[in-house]
This record gives structure tokens, C-alpha cells and sequence, in this order.
């Protein structure tokens, strides 16, 4: 499956404007990639979602990982053997491919996190959690306190040291469900994940419980990153599910105290080496001009780490082989970079954005898929005013395979690092209805991507890069 | 929760032009309902999408009659309990609510299928298969023949009397992966579905095995209706996992004989009386001007009918749920019909569209949502140009929600006898790529409905059935 040295044929064949292209809302079809005879760019990108629909290796690729390894968060065993999965799939593909060394936290789940809850009018029950990631345990025999619910800091401050000294403070802030699009209200209520237990430790809170970050009321706990600051306690934290979450609510209205126990034996260990692992198809006019597109290869420890980010780097992936497959030899160098450690230090896009400020190569746009294997809407893109205006010029090939949101926005975690005054930064945005339902839980499995939604968004960041490559941005 | 007498509140605060909207993804907030003053049009439709994805009862709607109903084929005691929910629904939401009486075939599945494979060379297994809806029994224990593959009429034709009397025709052509809309590659297929069993029969087989129509590899084998023609033999017919179809096929290749055994004890009785349960707000400008808005209450008589089509009838239910919590007071009688026997016999929609031609009511317009309750992404238009170009205008101010697919296209079976020369059939357009998933089988579910897509969808029918109110077609 090597590379055709093809450009040649495309450099004729492919007009450079958009004249001539069809609105249908079918595929035009193309000749096989061995007599490549596009009449222009509509056919090129058509071509690319009927080859993402019927020959991509994606949605097997996704499916061997998570079902094979499962899930990969930094440090463990997974995502070692993660790396070597990724690494040789690269060099299958015929990639130059290579492991960028870097240092990572190892946090550990340690057993399985257990939890009840009594109230003073006698009733009890378990409640399903899961500690957040880099929480302390507790001691002992577990935590066993009064609850306080809070939902925002302002109550948090009212209630003040004298009603929270010794308790759990329980932030039971719901995702808003008015906003069209989910990552809103997910970036506005993951405050209390990350810092409610440095927030509640500061007027001697003994725990933390913070409400599951997801917008459908079930029995999931979904776990996510926090931080301890130094000079404050470090408190035990966990995830309770939206469920139990109500249930806890509605039992401290009816109660006068609800206690709740709660054990933990997560534990941080020394940090430990781990890989980037990067492959890419050198550019054949600007080698030093680099496009990269990416995700991440860890994820929590729960679930298989499919929408996150399994699908993200698959797709990445995926990318290459479309253009390997329609025999695309891209005039600047595309590389696929799955990034380690997204999910509790970002040390992987650290390293990637060091080693790029010194690499002598330029990094002209980057493009990031790490918001699920669903179908694709469009594109956040962070960049300047006539960039933006030159991809919303392409929404004309595009918009027939529904991507239609061409944005100003966020691009993605990952890629942060690499941008510049020139540059432009992207992050891929499918339809983000579902997205919360899976994010960092157990339910986030393979069987809950569907193959073709998957193999949408691995056409859309194709063509996408296919038009970068080709127009320059 | 009766209807508000708030029409006036409306006719001067809402602006008759689109100037002045938002292009902001997210929904600007409108007062409360009883506070109605609204800009223009945009926050109007703004004002829907918030409702729906905070206060809608769409989903708890659909979820009770799943799963304390079930699936509810034509003439089936759960048919019969669907129509007394949904018309009880209808009175509880302040409706103007009535029965249609008509006849429906009765067909029932009786004992669970059995069928096994076993090849010349001695290899043997179970084998997924549902009755198609209409097919005969096997007689006896069960048929045991041969099975011989084709894949298009054509091949069925080349093979001739001599080679498939006596056999089991397995028709394999395979949903095309290629198309984006998933409903032509259906569309293209289902004739195999319909039409195989009596093409089979004129050349002397003795049953009919079909592919599932399912775009994924899987166990779940796929029902839906089949015909049988007078003058040519009633051969039992059934459909088969896409799984087993992949191994039935590799069999064929690999051995020189490959026999079926396939048992099912279905039958059809005399017909019964049913409904169409029908709700309405009475237009006050307009009473006899009637925009209808519908689905199919009746399913397949597995999984639960939650996609097809509880997510069509409840959602089409909702819009007038919204109309009723935003305050609107119709122009035009909104009416919601929940057509019956739409899967195996279109009784409903017939009955309907002769009881509406005699009404003396013009039809002005009719949406059918029966493409699963996924998230939206337009309408398609069957009417004049100028029709379509109205609705396009629209848009503007629906585009933010994803809908940017207006398009001319086929509408729904059950509209379909409601066309006229003036008027307008549009059908629901959902994002189409799991449908197939779930279609006429165990897989569709309730838990396989997204609250969110749910709720979008019935916005944006809320939102159309709004601009057509106002601004006619």
C-alpha cells in the first residue's frame, strides 16, 4: 500500500476552481485511483467520501484498538501497548512513522470505588461513582460525612466555612440542556470537576462529589481531570452520576442530613515514559511545510476510550490512507501526530509544540478531531479574518456531506501549542448531541460508534486537508 | 395547560421579515411564554429549540409507550393500547381529539422463527431470520432445500426453472455503502424485499430468504412487508441477518451444496377495526385551512417501534405541545393525524385522504416525520418551484439549527394521498446514517433514541409548521 508517485497526473486533470461542480446530493463517481481524471474539486472530495464510506480501514482500526487493548490512560500497560498498535499500523501503511519520547503522570484507579448513602430518616442505597482523575484515596476505611449541596461558587462562599468544615461538598450543577451545542455547557460547568475540591477543601471540606458531567439522566459516573493546589488540602474527589446525583438532591430536600460514604484507593505514582506516536507522507514541493492532523491515543480508564478518542485518531489516521488511496501526493508534508496525554497533563502537545519551534519546519495549519466519531457539521476554525473567509469558500464543495458550520472558534487541546501569527489552527466539529452521553465513562464503547457517521468525518478532514494542501490557507 | 387566546400578543410584536436575526449558534433568550414580545421571527424559532430541549414531553411520551406498549403492529392488542395512549395524550394536552375508524389487516408472527444451514461438506449453525410481514407458514416441520444466490432480477432470471425449482432463492444484494442519504440505497434494495418471494415462485422455489436491509454486519435479521400476486404460488419468505447473509454466501463459494431449514408458523387473519388518532388546535383565522403534521402509530411486531416511527407520532405530537407552551395561536388548523397501518397496508393514510377530500377542508400543507428521530438536518419538498423557493428562504433563520437540507423530494407514504395541485407535502429530513441500523428489527428501541436529536427534530417541524402558518406557501 505505498504511496503512487501520482501528482503528476492530478496536476493537469484537477482544475483549480470550483466551476463545473454539482449540488447533488449523491456522489459523482470518480475513475478508480489508478486513472485518476477529476474534472475539478467536487469530484476529488466526492471521491474521498466514497472511498471513506466503502474501502476506509477507520471504523476496523477503532475497533481492534478498543476491543484488543480498551482503555489507555497515560502510563498504563494499554497505552503502551497503544503505542506499539499505533506505531505499527503507521508503518503498515507505509508511513515514515516514529515514537517521540516523553514523560508522563501515571495515575492509578487502584479497586473499584464504592459508595452509599444513609439520610436521618433511615433510608440508604449505593450510588455509582467513579473517583476523578489524579484524586487522592481516602484513608482508612473510607470517608463517611454529611453532604452539602452547592451549585456554583457563589454558594460555596455563602454556605462559608462554619456549614462545610468536615463535610462532603456535593456540586450538583446541571449541564444546560438549552444549548445547541453541548461543549458550551460542558465548558462552563467543568470548573467544579477540576477545581471544586481545592474550592471546598479551603473552608475544610473532608470530600468532594461532583455531579457527572453528561446532559442525560442515567447511571453513569463519568470521571475527568481535577488539580490540587499547593497550600491546600488535598481532598478525595469523585464523579456521581446524574442519576444518583438527582437522587442525592431530592433526599436532602426531604432529609435533614443525608451522610455519605464513600472509599477510594487511587493512587500517583513517579512519572514514566511514554511516545507521541507520528507518521506522515512527505510533501513533494515543500517537505518543510508541514500539515498535521490529529487526536489523542490515551483516555480515562474506563470504557474503551472510543468517541475518546479512539475515533479521533483513527480518523487522523484515516486521512492518510484516503490519500494514499486516491493517489494524492499532497505538495506539503501531511502528518498524522496521535498525540499521548491529553486527558491529565497534555505533556504529549507540550512536547509535539517544543519539538516543532525547533524543528525548522513550518507548521501551516493543524486540524483536530477529539469531540467523537459522530456525523460531521463542521469546522471551529482560529485563524484570521480572510483565513476564515477562504474556508468558507470551500463550504461550496462541502456542503453536500453536511458540513455546513464553518466557525470561528476553539480548534482543540492538542494542537494549542503549535500556533503562530501565519497559522491556522482547526478543530473538526461533528454533531455534538451525543457526545455527553459517553465522554469519560464506561458507556463511552465501541459499539456505540456507528461506522459511517466515523467514516464521514475521516472524508471531511480529507477534503479539507486536500484543499489546504492544494489552495494554501 | 390549555391553549392560550394569545394570538394578539403576537401580531405586533413579531415582525413579518427576518430582518435583525442572530447568526450566534447558541439560542438568544426570549421572555417567558406569558410574557410573549418577541423581535422577529428568529427568536420565535429560537424560543421552540429552548423549549424542546428543556420543557418538551416528547421523549417521556415516546419512552412510555415503548416500553409499557411495545412494538404495535396493525391489528395486534399493543395497536389497540397505543391508540387508546395516544388519544388519551391528545385530550390531556387540551386537543381537540377524535378517533377515525377503518379496517386493518391482521397478521401475526406466531412461534418464533428456527432456521439452520448445513453445507455438502458438513458444517452447520443457526441462522437469524424474522418472517417477512404477509408471508405464509411453512408447512409441516419446516422447508429444507437448497438455497441458490442471486443478487438482482437478472441473475434470478439467467438461472431459470431448471436450477431453482424446488430451492430457497437467497436474495444478497447488499444495501451500497456509496450513497449519503442512506433511504435511496434502501430504496434500490427493497424490491428484493417486496417483490422476491413471487418472482421466485414463477420459477418453482420453494421459499425466499432475503438479505436484512441493513447497512452494518450484524445478528439482527430485518422484517417489513412483501406481496404476493394472484395466479402465482404463496412461498414462505423471510429476511436474514446481513451477518448470517456474509456467511451464508461464503458457504455457497466454498461448498458445492448449502441447505436451509426454515421453520415459521406465521399467519393472516381477518381483518379488524382500527385508527388514526387525531388532534387539533383550531386555526383562528382559518379554521378550514389544515396544516397537518404526522407518523405512523403502528410498527413491526419487534423492538419496541421507537425510531419507526414513536419518535415520528410523539415528535409531531410535541409541535403542537410548543405551539401550545410558546403561546401561538394558530392562523391555520394544526392538525396531528397518528396514521395506522402504515407498514403493511397504508389503511390509515387512505382513510384519511378520502375522509379529507370530502371534508371540505383544504389541506394547505403536510409534514410527515418517518425517518427516525435522529438529529435534523432539513425538509424535503414535494410542491412548485415557487414553494421551494420559499422555504428556502427560510433558512436564514433556520440554518443555525443545522437545517440546511431544503430540498425537492418525496415527502412520506402517509401525506402522499393529500397531495394537490396547490398545496405542499414535505417530509422530515433526520441525519440518515443509523437508520438502517434499527429499521423493522429487535434494535429499535427506546434507549436507542437520543433525548437531544429527539427533541431538535421536533423543534424544527415546530418551526416550519410556524413559518407556514405565518407566512403561507
Amino acid at each position: 500500500m505505498k504511496l503512487l508517485p501520482s501528482f503528476f497526473l492530478f496536476s493537469l486533470g484537477l482544475a483549480t476552481s470550483f466551476n463545473g461542480m454539482t449540488q447533488s446530493t449523491e456522489l459523482s463517481k470518480a475513475e478508480p485511483a489508478d486513472h485518476v481524471d477529476f474534472l475539478d474539486d467536487q469530484q476529488a472530495i466526492d471521491e474521498f467520501f466514497r472511498l471513506a464510506l466503502t474501502e476506509s480501514n477507520v471504523y476496523q482500526w477503532l475497533g481492534d484498538m478498543c476491543l484488543n487493548i480498551g482503555p489507555r490512560l497515560s502510563g498504563s500497560p494499554q497505552a503502551d501497548q497503544a503505542v506499539e498498535f499505533s506505531y505499527d499500523l503507521m508503518v503498515k501503511l507505509g508511513l515514515d512513522a516514529r515514537k517521540q519520547s516523553l514523560m508522563v503522570p501515571v495515575w492509578q484507579r487502584g479497586e473499584a470505588e464504592q459508595a452509599f448513602y444513609k439520610t436521618s430518616s433511615g433510608v440508604s442505597g449505593e450510588i455509582n461513582v467513579l473517583a476523578l482523575g489524579g484524586s487522592v484515596a481516602t484513608e482508612g476505611d473510607g470517608l463517611f460525612a454529611p453532604i452539602i449541596e452547592v451549585a456554583s461558587w457563589e454558594e460555596l462562599e455563602a454556605l462559608g466555612k462554619e456549614q462545610i468544615e468536615g463535610k462532603i461538598v456535593f456540586f450538583n450543577e446541571k449541564m444546560d440542556a438549552e444549548n445547541l451545542y453541548t461543549f458550551h455547557s460542558y465548558g462552563h460547568c467543568v470548573r467544579h470537576r477540576w477545581g471544586g475540591a481545592v474550592e471546598a477543601a479551603k473552608y475544610g471540606a473532608a470530600g468532594a462529589l461532583v455531579r457527572s458531567l453528561n446532559l442525560r439522566i442515567d447511571d453513569f459516573p463519568h470521571t475527568g481531570s481535577m488539580k490540587y493546589d499547593e497550600g491546600i488540602d488535598s481532598i478525595p474527589a469523585a464523579a456521581v452520576s446524574t442519576q444518583d446525583a438527582e437522587t442525592l438532591s431530592r433526599l436532602l430536600a426531604e432529609s435533614q442530613e443525608v451522610k455519605v460514604m464513600m472509599r477510594q484507593s487511587c493512587q500517583t505514582l513517579p512519572d514514566k515514559e511514554s511516545f507521541n506516536v507520528i507518521g506522515e507522507i512527505k510533501g513533494s514541493e515543500h517537505p518543510d511545510r508541514v500539515i498535521v492532523v490529529g487526536g489523542h491515543l490515551d483516555s480515562w480508564d474506563v470504557g474503551h476510550g472510543a468517541h475518546d478518542d479512539g475515533a479521533g485518531v483513527m480518523q487522523s489516521l484515516g486521512v492518510l490512507e484516503l490519500l494514499n488511496k486516491i493517489g494524492y501526493a499532497p505538495k506539503n508534508t501531511v502528518r498524522v501526530v496521535f498525540f499521548m496525554n491529553e486527558e491529565n497533563g497534555l505533556r504529549g502537545a507540550k512536547k509535539y509544540g517544543e519539538w516543532a519551534e525547533t524543528s525548522g519546519e513550518t507548521h501551516i495549519a493543524a486540524i483536530e478531531s477529539d469531540r467523537g466519531g459522530f456525523t460531521p457539521r463542521g469546522f471551529h476554525v482560529d485563524g484570521s479574518e480572510a483565513q476564515l473567509e477562504k474556508m468558507l469558500s470551500w463550504e461550496k464543495v462541502l456542503d453536500k456531506f453536511g458540513i455546513h458550520q464553518v466557525e470561528e472558534g476553539g480548534s482543540g487541546a492538542d494542537i494549542g501549542p503549535l500556533k503562530t501569527d501565519d497559522n491556522v489552527l482547526i478543530g473538526f466539529v461533528p454533531d455534538s448531541q451525543r457526545y455527553f452521553d459517553h465522554h469519560h465513562s464506561a458507556n463511552d464503547t465501541f459499539d456505540q460508534v456507528n461506522k459511517r457517521e466515523l467514516e464521514l468525518g475521516t472524508a471531511s478532514i480529507a477534503a479539507l486537508v486536500y484543499l489546504i494542501d492544494k489552495y494554501g490557507l
